[in-house]
């Protein structure tokens, strides 16, 4: 089978093992490490794929789970697949529906076949295996798609989490053998909770089955943040270097620049998006909530330095006004904002790794 | 005083009473027969100001009720006035506050002297008169501005319209006597309810005060379509050739049309705005509702010929999905569609009188 991807990394980091790279996919190029915006119903909440292109995304991610749901992976297929149905011509990841359906998990049924559970939507009553989350994530057509797991809860013992990355292993392997698409990459998932002896059982099994790329996934679950970083950084550790590594939902501006330096790849979260639905902007330095008074008549825009459309034309002041009197409208700018912001960070860390600069937290 | 507006008529269509005019502002030109979209709280909602000059946008509306409730006609006016605020640099017209306030009629208090009445933001009481309403629109800064009016309730006999449009005038007389810019042309406002007579007798004593502009008032409000076009045909008829004539809150695509035969210019109407977040959709020979189920597997874009972003670049299936899932992006999306069909319709109507075609109702 042909390789869907390809992954070359251009130079590594002389402070850090962040490393800088290039996946080729398909459908265009990404620069590593990068951020993915999430489109979880098919769109990015807010924006249109000429708003993501504005500002740099290079790829996006859907929600198989959503999408399966509504409006259907068959119907979709047969509009063309996922990017002509949504209009983005650019790569596309989507997850496997195993965060989703076990997030929903004092709905759902789990046995070695597979998962039952209730549609959010209806309360109807699905299945998802390995084999049809395979079929499904080949219907929407993305360029990468994930193994189907099961994400090990936190907090969870040895023997809990043991008994959750063998059946992640066992489910792993039978999606490989599910791919029928070789216009696919298929990337692993590494699970193992909190024990750093069973993310090394979990990332020799699942390596041991050969993927193209590799996620870590089960983290940003509520743990402390230093024992994140500590996972993250071990797991990326005994990942093949020459694979691309993707950390599943994370995660701040700082982890991402944290976790570049553990030799991270790829990431993805809905902070930036769902943070701007509520008013929380990021900055340089941390953020700011919008609807505070004290912006009620501040005639600067959220970052003077800021190259997005809304810092380019909008104060404060009136994005303060447009979410106080909840206006669609600051739904779209205040999203610029913050999405444009992670694209750029991750454009510093980038620059950062090709100029050999320590990466720099302030 | 200078004038704060100029109005040139091109032409007459010499198939009905239509004018092809150029109303001058010192923001910018409009082309009449011209459709504002509506503004409410200084944003066409879901839209930005890119949006609105993308498909030939000259003039939007303004709420000069919303405004002063929130965020406030003072704190625009500190930030540099509606256009600055809110980063749109063609014209502004702004309602007189009347309207909104005479809505909520069950909470208003009428006496000569002017308006009070309760926020429907925070039940808080307020005070407007026409004194008020012009210290509040020049605060604003609108390039057209409205008298303060009292819309005649719907229905009313002979007797209360007569006393509603003595006020009227009484009032429209304080808000020319209250006036202090020069930059902004202040518009009269024709009443009389359902009456012609008292039509007649409105228009004279508005004419007689003198405006640089005069608006149809008080239609829209439950009656009779047929009536609608009886009244507005009538008054447009006995106003002033020369200025423009602001036919408000009217209406559907066939009223422009057919009120525009009349010889009104202006129109305004959150029709398609407000349709558009419910699923209606302008198309030629009517409407649709894309929440539809036939269209939920439908490539085809919602007009073919259409031009707007929308009909360009997504399928009725993808924009169905969007608004099913309540998606931001369906509201923009489908914004857009009709805010542009509105002023390709004014473009039409704008053609046909250039080149005397008849008004196609098809």
């Amino acid at each position: 089978m042909k390789n869907a991807i390809h992954f070359e990394i251009v130079k590594t980091h002389r402070h850090s093992s962040a490393r800088l790279g290039i996946l080729t996919t398909p459908r265009g190029r990404i620069d590593t490490p990068c951020f993915m915006p999430v489109g979880t119903q098919a769109t990015v909440k807010a924006l249109t794929p000429e708003d993501l292109k504005s500002f740099g995304v290079q790829i996006i991610l859907g929600n198989t789970y959503h999408l399966y749901l509504r409006p259907g992976h068959d119907l979709i297929c047969s509009l063309g697949g996922l990017h002509k149905f949504m209009n983005w011509s650019r790569p596309i990841l989507t997850d496997s529906g195993g965060y989703q359906v076990f997030s929903l998990k004092k709905f759902a049924k789990v046995t070695e076949e597979g998962v039952t559970f209730q549609s959010h939507i209806d309360g109807s009553s699905h299945f998802i295996s390995p084999e049809r989350s395979m079929e499904i994530q080949q219907a929407l057509g993305a360029d990468i798609i994930m193994a189907f797991d099961e994400p090990t809860p936190h907090p969870s013992d040895p023997r809990q989490t043991e008994t959750s990355l063998r059946l992640t292993t066992l489910w792993a392997r039978r999606c490989k053998e599910a791919l029928r698409s070789d216009t696919q990459a298929l990337f692993g998932i590494v699970q193992g909770g909190m024990h750093l002896d069973l993310r090394k059982k979990s990332a020799e099994q699942i390596t041991g089955i050969d993927f193209p790329g590799y996620a870590i996934g089960g983290l940003s679950v509520g743990e402390e943040k230093s024992l994140m970083y500590d996972i993250t950084g071990y797991t990326a550790n005994i990942l093949p270097t020459s694979k691309p590594r993707y950390l599943m939902g994370v995660g701040t501006p700082e982890d991402l620049l944290q976790c570049s330096a553990m030799g991270v790849d790829m990431f993805d979260c809905v902070m930036p998006t769902r943070n701007a639905r509520n008013g929380t902007l990021f900055v340089k330095g941390g953020k700011i909530n919008i609807k505070n008074s004290r912006y009620q008549s501040d005639p600067d825009p959220i970052a003077p330095d800021c190259s997005c459309y809304t810092c380019k034309n909008f104060s404060k002041a009136y994005l303060r006004h447009l979410i106080m009197a909840d206006e669609i409208l600051a739904m779209r700018l205040l999203t610029l904002h913050n999405s444009t912001f992670y694209q750029q960070w991750m454009v510093g860390i980038r620059k950062s790794i090709a100029d050999d600069i320590p990466f720099n937290m302030d």
